[in-house]
């Protein structure tokens, strides 16, 4: 099943933009008449009727819609930009899969990179978000200082950080039906001040198993532990 | 920390190969007398004296070797080649940081790509290695039929596969300290020959989650799964 992506369908947008008409019209030979599935990324899907197989316009009407069934948890992970960029965009991709809603890039003090393609990282998701066949697009956010990421609100917080205090595993401590906030540090690490701001804001520190990972395969690991904790 | 590689250490072979002896000579600026750590990839970590600070060939003696804790489970993921190749190689990267034991790349009936650069994926298993600081090289097999894979012995076996019969999901059924064997599909999954197969060889079919997921998101998923039963 393919599915399109129209973000203004509840502003009454009826018709693909010209990348989506083109993959419809053109390389899925969808003809007039055909059902086609739609999502507006907030939430909900549509099963669309193509009025007009144009492929820079493709023209459509709603035969149903269909609202995604709401989960009672979200996860928002804060990691550092990696100093590959594919590494990053990589992240972003695996996250919307597994199920992530909230990405924001944060510049540490350790951060190498602070430059961020942004457009890129949207593109990355809404194509993810097709692939994988959600009906919510997830926000990307960034580049967020940590000064301003650590005060964020949440009902559970938690800082990936391995130290001499053995920090519990986020598995053993994460809650079901909560909603989380993870703090991914950059190849450096956080520093000291950044720990300590974090455990002043609420932050528990934890664990993500035995592995040294990578700044991305740690976001990515820690977006399906909590995953796991409610499925 | 830097860990370099030399699989023929145990056959005394006390010299880093061109790349290594480059990159802890040139790039890394170590010099006669400095220590360095290596691994055999065979379970064994060495701190080792530099003796010669060569950049084509850098001597070096043992100073200690220690072998690495031993764990009492092993993961096979055995999974179909992606159409992309890069694809294939990130899943290879990050299943190794995470800690897999034996990577199959097999041929099923719907896979659409055969062609397997094998040596590739053994330059990306041993950089994963090092980087993660892992002193056991995974092993990687491959291209294998299906026929061949489903025919393997292992403690827990199962099969990635969503049908009307819900499967239990992974996170379920795996025990701890077990040898396990995940088969993964290509795009087009296991045809019904295949699943047959596999239920008759002992396979248990599984699921990986609520998310529709990519092949080597799959994969990766798996590994991470029976790697948090052990954790």
């Amino acid at each position: 099943m393919n599915l399109f992506y129209q973000p203004l369908l509840p502003e009454g947008i009826l018709y693909l933009d010209a990348d989506e008409s083109r993959h419809c019209i053109k390389v899925l030979r969808h003809n007039t008449g055909d059902v086609i599935h739609i999502t507006d990324g907030k939430g909900f899907f549509y099963d669309a009727v193509i009025t007009k197989a144009d492929d820079r316009q493709c023209t459509f009407r709603i035969q149903e819609k269909s609202a995604k069934p709401v989960r009672d948890y979200t996860i928002h992970i804060a990691i550092s930009p990696t100093k590959n960029a594919d590494r990053i965009e990589w992240f972003v991709e695996k996250a919307v899969e597994l199920g992530v809603d909230i990405v924001s890039i944060i510049n540490c003090e350790n951060t190498e990179r602070t430059y961020l393609k942004k457009e890129r990282l949207e593109k990355v998701a809404v194509s993810a978000m097709k692939q994988s066949l959600k009906a919510t697009l997830p926000r990307i956010e960034g580049l967020l200082e940590f000064d301003a990421i650590v005060k964020s609100e949440a009902s559970q917080k938690f800082i990936a950080f391995v130290d001499q205090q053995n920090p519990d595993h986020l598995k053993n401590i994460a809650l079901p039906g909560k909603d989380y906030l993870v703090l991914i540090g950059p190849e450096g690490d956080f520093s000291a001040e950044e720990l300590s701001a974090a455990i002043a804001n609420g932050f528990q520190k934890v664990s993500l198993g035995q592995s040294r990972l990578r700044t991305e395969t740690a976001g990515l690991a820690a977006c399906h532990i909590l995953n796991l904790a409610n499925d």
